[in-house]
């Protein structure tokens, strides 16, 4: 309802009315309501649009200042409501073409800040996401804790099945053989180790900066009885020695900031030599770019997503050829719609025990990243990769898709070379 | 046998042996016998070394000077020779540490006079590799002339049947649908262009700066009735109109050259926006560096052959996504096995029209690509992208395993977003 009568001058009125109108410039003709306050943009009401209701005039000119950080942070405070679907209301917002076009040097700036990782401040940065209580994640993610993109070989699956699935993928894909040693940087609760060991028959050693999720892991291999296969080692993967048949690291890229690649580099070529193989799975992008201003100061500090031809160099100092690259943008936008209603099915206790500011923080992040997997402007990429020497590679990328083992297959046996 | 005794100097055979044992050091420990006129590196005779045989003390010296260039030229007039088999010499060549050591400057120097790819140059460049006469490519290429590599299911399969499983793949990787609109950047004798029209139903529009090749491709539309389905143009890739579905390029990317590569980004956004797909087929290489001087001088003038690191940005400017990155090396290693095979066979009669030079030359090309393909020095990538709007994307690659079709089913139907 727009309650100014022509004619007549209200201040506060005649200041909301201009914020809403340079909002609504920013947004774009998204089919979104704005609401300031008392005062709302007027629409036809049996649309039944999405609206953003903002609760008053300085957030909205905070808004339009600083445009991702003001939302995620009034988002969080509810000095924003979001009425209607959340992701949906988030996509339309992403593909707004103006929306991004406020203080992004801001981001730049952070950027600087949060980039010259010292391995204390990744640490630091790391167990500010990862060390809350193991039982926080538990409410929302697969029984194995796998906190990273599902694979959904039907988009039916259910999500425990699916990160299975995801598991197994990355086993077939470094065509690992029994009795091989494997090294896995960032291992989050273990759940990829674990799998590796258990139904590959490999060894692995798996780093982690975040105690916490290490305590859990060597619980878990102890119960599974894999304490022998599989170490699992608090420290920051930077200093991984020895020598191993496969790197792999999944959902750590995004953490290793752009000024360590050639380092992370040097590390998988000292690793692996030029006979291993390699698989690394991270959130990419389309473009180079930085992550929203929000993104970067209260989810994930450090954080840099790449695009993929910043990411190939780190494999190209040293010949690794490239076998395979597969984008799983929409299996990482289903994930998180899982993880999301998941996380609303607990959304009370997460706010009884963390308070709401949190509660509604955390439930932004999840809609906003499968808003962002929805519509591109966040990517999953797997590369597998290879040295230059390694004497036998997949003939074909069919053996992935058959079910079949690596070994034993016709189809296999490749390389006469 | 080493005709010097002891103490007994002449000149000539103190010259032929100073330069033997510097090939040496440049060839390293492989195991293959050098010879110089009639002086030959002693060597145990029951290991039945592959031999190099080289005419003289002056090609000797000049291969010191400049390896790939004088192997190559020398090669083809016949002063050297390979005793033994000619792949695989040339892969232990590939593969000794030394040998791509001398005059590296002479190969970068080249590729800055080649690669100012004017259109009129691009098209000289063109003609002169593929306006041969199409019998000579008849001899050694499958019968619907698909001078690229081949897709082999398994390695036993035929040519023929390969470069048909390619042909679909690429095809499926596309998800070509009845009716759509393709352009293909350079279309060889047309055989992509026709099966897609033949058999996924689509309107597709060929271009290729060599008259020859168009004047095949439009004989072979009109005996297969496609004539209304598929136009061939000739003319260069950068005069492409007009709105498409699809963008696909089978083996042109080499010959663009490195400072075309955001004008082609420019180009492939203007011919399907941000909703269509495309495919990009090329040969690439595992780290950033030049083709040897004798490839670039004597085989593809002006051909470059890129990282993927370079190639990504054409895709990135646009913010294309990046669905699907295969690397085929193995199959072009197969395909140039074959061709050569088939090249052997047909070698007196190429000799006969050609002259002794071409016929060896062209024998080299084959080999060493097969040689560079074993080795890894050169590889194949096959990426398959989608504009950032593009509505459908496929759920997963699995459906490229099941024979399946794109259209009609279950698994296909992806992003409801």
């Amino acid at each position: 309802m727009n309650l100014i009568r022509p004619g007549q001058w209200i201040p506060e009125y005649w200041l909301q009315n201009k914020l809403l109108r340079a909002l609504r410039t920013a947004v774009g003709p998204a089919p979104i309501r704005l609401r300031i306050s008392g005062l709302a943009e007027q629409y036809n009401p049996e649309l039944r649009l999405p609206e953003i209701c903002i609760a008053d005039c300085l957030t909205a000119a905070k808004l339009l200042l600083n445009t991702e950080l003001e939302f995620g942070d009034a988002y969080s405070d509810r000095r924003i409501e979001v009425r209607g679907d959340l992701i949906s209301t988030l996509r339309l917002l992403y593909e707004s073409p103006g929306i991004h076009g406020f203080w992004p040097r801001l981001a730049a700036a952070l950027q600087k800040v949060t980039h010259g990782q010292s391995i204390r401040r990744a640490r630091n940065n790391a167990r500010q996401h990862y060390s809350l209580d193991t039982d926080f994640y538990r409410a929302w993610l697969d029984r194995a804790l796998v906190y990273t993109c599902a694979y959904f070989p039907e988009p039916s699956v259910s999500l425990e099945a699916a990160q299975e699935a995801k598991l197994d993928l990355v086993c077939r894909k470094l065509w690992l053989q029994s009795g091989e040693r494997v090294v896995e940087a960032g291992c989050g609760w273990g759940a990829l180790a674990l799998y590796m060991a258990a139904h590959y028959g490999v060894t692995v050693r798996a780093f982690n900066v975040c105690e916490q999720q290490i305590d859990v892991a060597k619980e878990c291999a102890k119960r599974l009885g894999l304490e022998r296969q599989v170490e699992f080692i608090h420290d920051d993967y930077r200093n991984i020695q020895g020598k191993y048949d496969v790197f792999v690291s999944v959902g750590m890229l995004e953490h290793v900031g752009k000024a360590h690649y050639e380092e992370l580099g040097n590390l998988i070529r000292r690793a692996i030599g030029n006979v291993g193989r390699g698989l690394l799975h991270f959130i990419g992008r389309g473009k180079k770019g930085n992550l929203s201003p929000w993104t970067q100061k209260r989810i994930f500090p450090g954080a840099y997503v790449p695009a993929l031809s910043e990411v190939l160099p780190i494999l190209e100092q040293w010949r690794f050829t490239v076998l395979d690259i597969e984008n799983l943008r929409l299996h990482y936008a289903r994930t998180l719609e899982e993880w999301l209603s998941r996380y609303e099915k607990n959304f009370e206790s997460v706010t009884s025990r963390y308070g709401m500011s949190f509660a509604r923080m955390w439930r932004l992040y999840l809609a906003g990243s499968a808003a962002a997997f929805q519509t591109g402007s966040l990517q999953l990429f797997q590369i597998t990769f290879a040295g230059n020497k390694c004497a036998e590679v997949p003939w074909s990328r069919a053996y992935l898709y058959r079910g079949e083992r690596p070994t034993g297959s016709q189809q296999w046996t490749t390389a006469m070379y």
